[in-house]
């Protein structure tokens, strides 16, 4: 086996926290001595070890002069762990290869320089793509502090995402929504709209049953629920909806409200309107905001509007698109509420990805 | 080699017929003797030998005994050309391998049979699926007197086919369109509307620089133009748009027309009204003329109001979706004028292929 090859394992270990280890990135390591492996860890959740920790603890005194494949620069801070460039020290290892340098600029390569001192031999940018990719959120947010925002809509192959009287479920099948369930797992936030929480009764909850996992990963993915975030901009949802009562959500609104009135029942209430006094809630500064609580993934599921209105703001760094093979036909409501005039002005995408779930298609675009 | 990867052979030797053999089947043949192909040949344009007969010149007296690979039934009836099972037959040939029978239930099984007389060895339905798609139109039109409807469209990701003001010029990116050249091309018809034409000046024609072809099949190709016809319902479309220009068309209408002045101009008018006196062209009894002029393949190119009339009439079977990695928003015009209420009525759909052309994707479905 190469580098390549021992990274790629490293890689397919930090998968294993896909869905739980925000806020931190997911992370793994594989530790080789003559040609064996002789640890391998992964990052499990924040404030538990990193994966070098736990590989270490299985390499044992056979990490001695191992190289170490590690899918993101070892850790040089005290955090809520002792850094890892440090106990990679300690072990001995003659060698690290890891993915990328960590995309935090205030303490990127710090770590390598760490092991560079200790005449470690270092080499960085091994499958640096792959990497990147697994943490897309994280990395953009260590170099933006912005959260990386994914809208997903249902839609007809007509793109239509509901019946002009509202009519919505189901457009796709079961096995697009199991999807939906675990791109709310691996996402830090999931933000949606008044009227698909009255309309729909959504609850935007990540259910242990719908996930399609594995005993041990669903644990894992469920034992917390993403920040629900819904934008009310008048405050017209009722507290009795079922998303209000499936748990604690933060509540974005563009008017005064009552925060203790929320507050009762565990909910969290911000405002955060737009300067021009329209009575809208001000999206950029609350994608802003919860970049800075530290959510990696956002997740929109909103209907045509408040997506659209994301589209609009420029907002979008990812549309997964799951079509249904069906019209809805001509009256049917837009995917997004997105109003152009001339062909010049069209949204132009790159689209990524296109793979069938169950019968229906999952199509990835990114704008261009 | 076994009979498989001998009708494989055959197959794409029908291909090669792809764009000329119309109103014929596409046919290709491979006589086999010890394990070694003596000949090949297949259907060029009608009126000129079938696959076997070039198959059997090739082979010479080496079809003594041989094995024929044929990917359709060989013919029985005096026609443009003699009968091929009588060549079979006179050629000494010890086996017959045929993809399908000949699907016209007046002769299927003749051919066949009159071998089977001879004492010649039979074996029907090799790759027959591969077979039959290949001649789709052919074999519809032989089995209902119906010719077989492709409705292409060019649309955005989020369903769009123009601007709110008819602005559609391009969608789709270059390689999309020779794609589309090339449906052109392998169709007997191509059927427009009246905005189509006038609008977008849309000539349909088959422009050989534009078919992406290799040269000798370009030549076949572009030899004779698919028929060109209007639907002009109320004949609004003055004989000076390129349409007319680019050579002769069939325009039906629902009105009393003058057919001497589109006779002036080469072209032929068809009065075909519905019986309700509502002013519209009767679509259903249309394709059935055209089956009846011996049309296997209609490629329907025309905006979202006549495209969606085909396919509330039931009319399609196949759709052509050319879909551009771009949104043209909530106020360009639909893929298809169909009005539906509830999802109970949604359209449902087979997706059979999803393909990147260019940096476009063309989606292939049939309604289920």
């Amino acid at each position: 086996m190469n580098d390549h090859a021992y990274m790629a394992r490293a890689l397919a270990l930090a998968e294993k926290g896909l869905y739980s280890t925000h806020p931190n990135p997911r992370v793994g390591c594989v530790i080789v001595r003559d040609g064996e492996i002789v640890g391998e860890g992964w990052h499990a959740r924040a404030g538990e070890p990193h994966a070098e920790v736990f590989a270490l603890q299985q390499a044992g005194e056979r990490a001695r002069g191992a190289t170490v494949y590690v899918s993101l620069e070892p850790c040089s801070h005290h955090g809520r762990t002792p850094p890892c460039a440090e106990a990679l020290v300690n072990a001995g290892v003659a060698r690290v290869v890891a993915a990328m340098r960590d995309p935090n600029p205030q303490v990127s390569g710090r770590g390598l320089g760490r092991l560079v001192d200790a005449d470690i031999d270092v080499l960085c940018g091994v499958m640096g793509d792959e990497a990147r990719a697994l943490n897309i959120g994280f990395v953009k947010r260590m170099e933006t502090g912005m959260p990386y925002v994914r809208v997903k809509m249902a839609m007809s192959l007509d793109g239509r995402t509901a019946m002009a009287n509202g009519e919505s479920q189901w457009i796709t099948g079961p096995a697009a929504r199991a999807a939906v369930q675990r791109l709310r797992a691996r996402s830090s936030a999931i933000l949606t709209g008044a009227d698909t929480v009255m309309t729909d009764r959504a609850r935007m909850t990540v259910r242990p049953d719908e996930l399609g996992l594995d005993a041990e990963t669903t644990e894992l993915a469920t034992r917390a629920q993403p920040l629900r975030v819904l934008v009310d901009g008048a405050l017209r949802v009722p507290l009795n909806v079922p998303f209000f009562q499936a748990g604690p959500a933060l509540v974005v609104c563009a008017t005064r409200g009552m925060p203790e009135d929320y507050a009762k029942h565990g909910h969290e209430l911000l405002e955060m309107p737009t300067g021009d006094g329209g009575g809208r809630v001000d999206l950029q500064g609350l994608i802003r905001s919860l970049g800075a609580f530290g959510l990696n993934d956002v997740l929109v599921e909103a209907g045509p509007r408040l997506a659209g209105a994301f589209a609009r703001l420029g907002l979008v760094d990812e549309y997964q698109l799951f079509v249904a093979p069906k019209f809805l036909g001509s009256g049917a409501r837009p995917l997004l509420e997105l109003p152009l005039e001339k062909m010049a002005e069209a949204r132009e995408l790159n689209i990524c990805d296109i793979r069938p779930v169950g019968t229906d298609w999952l199509i990835t675009a990114k704008p261009a």
